[in-house]
């Protein structure tokens, strides 16, 4: 062992005894007289000192020493002349009498502290350097107590961690697969688990009772500034329940985690169908720290003649408060925000209720005082408020308020981080209908059950059927998400109809699944939370790129390491491939 | 909730109480006035009983039960007339009032018991039928509880688990690497790690300090009975520390997993040098719950006229007790066995010492009774014993003697699986020589750093190196191993170039590690646990396949799943490949 203590657990009641510490220069400061040294390493800081009494030799090396070093000091813990108490070893300094460089360091290029000089580009470049700063390594530490804190949770439920394959069948439906070729069964591929789905229904069938695994899943798309082409699920599957035993266990997980890593408690997660979500949130994925719900006018507002309203299937506002005072230009560019192509909104109307008790609005051409005040009062408005209504396709346009709500709500400062609102999403529609192929998809898998109650409705009018499908929501982030699952064979096939599957596809896409169900599968229902996203709200960041160790940038590529890149014709001849790039074809 | 027990908790203290069960029929047993079903889930087989009390409709659904249907039933739990002393709710049986079939079963192609009647491929293409019997249940229940203990005793020993990429970088001396062609990077792989080394390494450059995980590693090799193409480490790393401080918290582990898991104490784990493990046992991975050693008699044997000793540069033999009665015919096949190419010796001299106290050998014409009496003595050998010895290339003949020394070891049942005897090997050699090549390799990977002391050897004489290596074995398997790492860039230079490397050429494969090496690089060592062979040693099983949910056969191939496969054109083109078979080329 190089050290007899870390650079973190050094106090008073050390003093007068001889330690060793090793770690990372962080900081020398030549007093003349005296030399400091902050030596740091993943456990702290500690103050190493020279003065009048230091060896020569010591005092000479101390002279040559650089940021980033890494040295081994021997001496004797003293109190400090001047504490600092932000560090946990502030009383203390350490007299030192021998110093050994184990470790030579070239200039860093950037500082290793919390407020580094390094952008986003360089710091993932030396991403090795990007971890030793404390706050990038106190992400790290968070997502190890996560996971360890959640499995001991779920072991202690009952739950048997078990590792499924990475190297699976790639299916026909597998698009966005990454494909992984086989040497040994020439032409042929096995794929990358987008979620280890299948084997988790498997385990149900084989008894397993109740399964989890913190695991790796893959999915080659295009990627967003949020996604990444490798990424971490907590996933679970358990037998013999419905959708409220699943929800109870994993409102436990979650709670349990708030309370041990966070240090808060939440209330019961309201459940809140779909259709609710939609309408008073304008989001699946609502964020009920704040209210400003949507309201729909879709009736009150037509008849006066403004063409936009007359033609729009769904008008809805929501109400902002202490905003009335909004300038034109503001007003303006909000205007401009709706219109994005992410939001995608042809117009904003607004009404502003001034301090003064006047009213006004952009459509005042349209809406007299009267008209205008029965809004306001329908929304609940008051003196100082601003209302902002779109209109439009009725979920398109629901979406658009969703989205202008959390807007307004981060101006105004009404998504603190340090608050935690978890809710339940339920009964999500179980079908998807596509304009384009002219054909329902199935919005989570084709093995989600439908709620029992809508079962009739699915010849007759399929877009109505709910879905035992739920979600985890908090503070307007899908956590996660799953459903009870379809372990009827009849019912099944039905699915399979309505999806436009023949029996014939069905039984390529499936029949793999379909024949452990000729077994005797018991009922089961299951969920995977995203734990890089679970992890980036614990710590209270935007991105989950934040806390993983090596991520990967938004092409798919490791910067730092330069992957991936060309292999040998060797390695090609031997998996059978050739490669034909687009310029070449 | 589809029950309000489980099918292995209720006992007497239960008696009167209704209650819900729900799982497998394991069996119904028709006697006419009663039928008796066996119930089966995870948790045990609680027994069901219909009488004259029964209502009709539940007799009548019980006829129809089937092995392995799924059905939910309530009752009322009644003390049995005959107990059944084997099962946990041997002492009470389940008068049923209702029954629900959830899922009817076909006839599963073998017995869901743990001594089936399926052979291993139609359990292995049947794996969810076959997960379904308790002992193979108790194998992966086992496997998660090892993990979970791995993961609290690290943890609390400071160790961070960290996930390192899947997707990595393609690195030229990656032969053996699986490949993933990437979609979003025309004609670039990425590459499965063989093991997280870099990673871990950097994690240290990084003052991580104590890193550890549980992660899946991939090789793609033609598979031995007991490789797997994707398998699992538990895989370590350290800063500051020297070999001993590794060996013994990793000593701390293995003897807390014996402890928590087999309720087994074991003694403090003996440190075996290399040389002495291949002097003693012929093997570096000694077996030693028993002695058998090795016994060199190069300069005793040589000089009587016997061709073959007289040319061979090493001669050494085992003593086996109690075996001197093996007849001519067995110990002609002892011959065989010992000429097999997994062996590769070219014959056997054997020596009996008879319980008559005469002594016989099949060298006799070259050895008389006073020579062979000598041999003996050195030996320890007494009436009874047979002695049998091997000659040939030193390093060669000591690797066949070790295996004729388990191989009688086994015959002799000298191995039991509930013994548990760990050791260290330390001290193996730095580097190889390879004949076909004339060049040396590193034994474990060029960052292995060479004992101190033999520094001074590194250019004199290579081969006599010893590294800072280790390797954790029981019961002749070896668990894990690891080494001390070179930090110091000079004398990585030196490896590099005594393992003739240029300097180009180091750059190329290593440059990357290098490059973090300049920033300040800690001492580090590590060390890796092969999880799925520490699991099946725990579970008392020879393959590791029965300690994996789903494996693979020999050649990659999940038979469950039919995996590999081929992939569509489309999917092809996307990534950029044409296929090239053998017979196209």
């Amino acid at each position: 062992m190089y050290r007899t203590n870390t650079c973190g657990e050094l106090n008073l009641a050390h003093c007068g005894h001889e330690v060793t510490l090793a770690g990372w220069v962080q900081r020398v400061r030549d007093l003349g007289a005296m030399t400091f040294i902050d030596l740091r390493d993943r456990y702290g800081i500690t103050q190493l000192v020279t003065d009048e009494h230091t060896p020569e030799h010591v005092k000479e090396a101390v002279n040559h020493l650089g940021r980033e070093f890494v040295i081994q000091a021997k001496g004797i813990v003293r109190e400090r002349a001047s504490k600092n108490k932000n560090i946990s070893t502030g009383d203390i300094e350490i007299e030192i009498s021998s110093i050994r460089v184990l470790s030579k360091s070239e200039v860093p290029p950037f500082t290793i502290q919390n407020d580094t000089d390094g952008g986003d580009d360089l710091r993932m470049k030396y991403r090795y350097l990007d971890l030793r700063r404390p706050m990038v390594q106190q992400n790290l530490f968070l997502r190890a107590n996560m996971a360890h804190v959640t499995r001991t949770y779920l072991s202690e439920q009952g739950f048997i961690e078990t590792e499924t394959p990475v190297l699976i069948k790639s299916t026909p439906e597998g698009a966005r697969d990454f494909v992984v070729p086989s040497r040994m069964n020439p032409g042929e591929f096995y794929a990358l688990p987008q979620s280890p789905q299948i084997f988790k229904q498997l385990l149900m069938v084989a008894g397993f009772d109740k399964y989890f695994q913190i695991v790796k899943c893959f999915r080659d798309e295009d990627l967003r500034a949020d996604r990444q082409p490798e990424f971490t699920q907590i996933d679970c599957e358990m037998s013999f329940v419905e959708q409220e035993d699943v929800l109870n266990t994993f409102e436990g997980l979650t709670r349990h985690l708030l309370r041990e890593i966070k240090g808060v408690e939440v209330d019961v997660f309201p459940r809140m169908p779909w259709s609710v979500a939609m309408e008073k949130y304008g989001s699946d994925k609502p964020d009920i720290r704040f209210d400003m719900f949507l309201h729909e006018m879709t009736d009150r507002l037509k008849g006066k003649g403004f063409q936009v309203f007359e033609s729009a299937p769904y008008i809805g506002g929501i109400c902002v408060s202490g905003v009335a005072e909004y300038t034109r230009k503001q007003l303006d560019e909000l205007t401009e925000w709706v219109k994005r192509p992410q939001i995608g909104s042809k117009g904003l109307v607004y009404i502003k209720l001034n301090n003064d008790g006047s009213i006004r609005s952009s459509v005042d051409k349209f809406y007299n005082e009267e008209d205008l005040k029965g809004i306001a009062g329908l929304m609940g408005a008051k003196q100082g408020d601003l209302i902002l209504i779109l209109s439009g396709e009725r979920e398109h346009t629901q979406n658009a308020l969703g989205l202008l709500r959390v807007e307004m709500a981060n101006r105004l400062g009404l998504r603190p981080k340090d608050v935690f609102k978890p809710l339940w999403v339920v009964d999500f529609p179980l079908l998807e209908w596509n304009e384009e192929t002219q054909r329902y998809f199935a919005m989570h898998h084709p093995f989600t059950s439908p709620k029992p109650e809508d079962i009739a409705l699915l010849d007759s009018d399929p877009g109505k059927v709910r879905a035992n499908a739920y979600d985890l929501v908090i503070n307007g982030v899908e956590i996660g998400g799953g459903s009870v699952r379809i372990f009827d064979s009849q019912l099944q096939a039905t699915m399979f109809r309505i999806l436009g599957f023949t029996p014939a596809q069905a039984e390529a896409q499936f029949g793999f699944l379909m024949n452990a169900f000729r077994y005797g599968a018991p009922p089961h229902a299951g969920i995977a939370f995203g734990f890089d996203r679970l992890v980036s709200m614990f710590a209270g960041l935007d991105s989950i790129r934040d806390v993983i160790a090596f991520p990967k940038n938004n092409s798919g590529r490791d910067v730092m390491n330069d992957s991936p890149s060309p292999i040998s014709d060797d390695q090609l001849e031997e998996l059978n491939l050739i490669i034909n790039l687009p310029s070449e074809k």
